[in-house]
């Protein structure tokens, strides 16, 4: 029930940041929860979509979704990618000041922002300069990211789903290794944080499986080991499958493929890793000349890299799905609540555990918890410099949803 | 029924070539429709499977498939890449000669070999060594290759699956250039011919939906053209999807991103195209390079190498996995026949068009009508320099299976 000393007039919902394959289940339960709670309630009188975020919202771009019939929300639930429009733009203090003069235009009360930790650093800015002003602006943001570097959540919206793209793509690939036998490298996402690497461990569905290395960027990368890791590994098999991040570091912090790909930055002053083959191929070219026995040929090395089908592929994680619809009606219900300054967060509430069965909660914590701050995998979660652990599978694989069965034949 | 002057011995199978989804299917076929036909007759005593085609059958690396039960069968035939491994190796005299012995030892009398077309050179290199020899062996090639580019074939298995990962591999991101608007190039698989690049078009739901340009091996990749297409659609929707195959070519027929590679070959003779992101970093830098307006900043451009999940993800076209079944077991009948040197080939019965009800059925060819040749895209496939045909949209459809109904918030 929507609380009495709520203030009344039209929420604005956007998202922003990398999209993912589950990003419009949350912008569907959002408009959900609102239609079970503060509209029917009053409250709430319009709702409206900002077309790519704040920068919509100050460009007066609005999709209004107040009376959007339920058999297009569920298509559009659907479609992977941000069906409102995304961007990276951070407001300043002027661009808050445009913000918040496109909010009293629509008489807006309630905000709601979907996105990752620069997303939600937004709607910390947006929040804290609207009660700076004195105008009763209720933001809340909903959680959202490939990456699953928010803190306070036990897993992020949107990386289910491309973990689970991950492993099957490591699994296939694998196979594929297998039966034409070589060096093959896959380059995977995650600026900071190692977990959707990670997740393609889960891909090893037999002891000879693939990948056999893993490097996340919260090991330090040395080349040198980098290239012994490889060699011991070939020599026993024959071949060698590697997911290697795109955030590996070396030991000062420098993001190895940063160091390859030039100065292009986003707002959030970040350095442009996916959408370029360049650390694979470095790494590959490494490999072939460390690699070639004196005299003799390079060996078979082949680098892919993922790039924005991770965060894309339309064959979603179930459990993505429903949680990333639960966090978006759980906002809306935060809001009638009365809660504000908020973001939506996951809590498991079933032990980690190869038996265990799996539940996970949207709660919420206070918008400063989140906001710009990174979560990185937790030591137990790696094993050794090229590995991660049996605990990490456990924590993984309820979110992936069913992997096929494969056979060989040996 | 199989006939009374049939050789009795040992059916001998292999895989070779690049890995595709459902080349096991087509692995399974063979088994399946032996075991109806010629080993039911008594003509074929033992199946043995080579590891890693003639490789295999020369070191005496087999797998006894004689026996093998059905539900493991089943469970290879849903498992992509090549369960018995595979090679690119191409005999020559020497090689042959170990082959034979090989045969002789096993008492081998009919070869399958399941492949592309330097699979079906090897298997005709075989066949007419064989003939010389005066050993009666029955070579059989069974058509396999995510490139579509065998001879005598209106598609060959591998090529749906492959087809349909490039189609929503590029819905998805297609939604995703949407969402973040800017310049995508994406590189397809397709050493010589346009087919898996052409399949990005089926991606387009929509007006605006990309990939607005799509650049295939057949027409010459002009650099500045390139460039003007790029300007063009991005001064107009304020983005550009592009999908770009691996083999373009400049008007004397040399390969762009084999220039870009080096030397690398395989044993056909092949530069590596695969396994690298090369190609499209450089028509990204291009693009940034030419289109950045004076003193302004550089459009945001993006490259994706789609790679070997290209040919290996688990998401088979049933329409494919049905027909590579169907080519396996078609081979062991042909065998049954008689029918000695051939290829078998898939032949659509349906007329070709929007409306159509879709048939298709598999026949044979001399192994010479296949053998190292290659079947390039069709004229009335190609819609100026940048496009394809209605045509080719109707031909590839009915391959692809049910693509996910988007929904766009407009």
């Amino acid at each position: 029930m929507a609380q009495a000393d709520l203030p009344k007039g039209t929420a604005v919902i956007g998202q922003s940041g990398g999209p993912t394959a589950v990003i419009n289940q949350s912008l569907v339960g959002v408009v959900e929860g609102l239609r079970g709670g503060l509209q029917r309630s009053g409250h709430v009188t319009k709702v409206l979509g900002m077309r790519n975020g704040v920068r919509g919202l100050t460009d007066g771009r609005m999709t209004d979704l107040t009376n959007i019939d339920q058999a297009m929300l569920d298509r559009v639930s659907h479609t992977p990618s941000a069906a409102l429009g995304s961007t990276r733009d951070k407001p300043d203090a002027s661009y808050c000041g445009r913000i918040f003069e496109s909010c009293r235009e629509l008489d807006a009360r309630y905000f709601f922002y979907i996105g990752g930790n620069d997303s939600s650093d937004t709607c910390r800015i947006v929040s804290e300069a609207a009660r700076a002003a004195g105008y009763d602006l209720r933001c809340v943001h909903v959680p959202k990211t490939v990456d699953n570097d928010l803190m306070g959540n036990d897993h992020t919206p949107g990386y289910a789903s491309a973990a689970r793209f991950v492993a099957l793509a490591h699994m296939a690939d694998g196979m594929d290794n297998a039966a034409l036998p070589g060096i093959k490298i896959n380059i995977v996402m995650g600026r900071h944080a190692g977990f959707l690497t990670a997740a393609a461990a889960a891909a090893r569905h037999e002891e000879h499986a693939g990948p056999h290395l893993v490097y996340v960027p919260e090991v330090p990368f040395i080349t040198d080991r980098f290239v012994q890791d490889v060699a011991s590994v070939y020599d026993k098999l024959g071949r060698c499958h590697i997911a290697v991040s795109e955030g590996i570091q070396d030991k000062d912090g420098v993001a190895i493929g940063a160091l390859l790909m030039g100065e292009e930055k986003d707002a959030h002053g970040n350095v442009q890793l996916s959408g370029s083959g360049a650390l694979g191929d470095q790494l590959a070219n490494l490999l072939k000349a460390k690699l070639t026995p004196a005299g003799g040929k390079p060996p078979r090395v082949r680098a892919d890299t993922l790039g924005y089908l991770q965060r894309c592929y339309p064959d979603a994680s179930p459990v993505d799905a429903r949680e990333a619809r639960m966090v978006g009606v759980h906002a809306a219900q935060l809001a009638a609540e009365g809660k504000a300054g908020v973001s939506v967060n996951l809590v498991r509430k079933s032990t980690i555990g190869p038996n265990e069965a799996y539940e996970c909660v949207a709660e919420h914590q206070p918008l400063e918890a989140v906001a710009a701050k990174t979560r990185h995998l937790p030591e137990s979660y790696i094993k050794g410099h090229s590995d991660v652990s049996q605990a990490f599978l456990d924590y993984v694989t309820p979110l992936l949803g069913a992997l096929p069965p494969f056979e060989l034949l040996e």
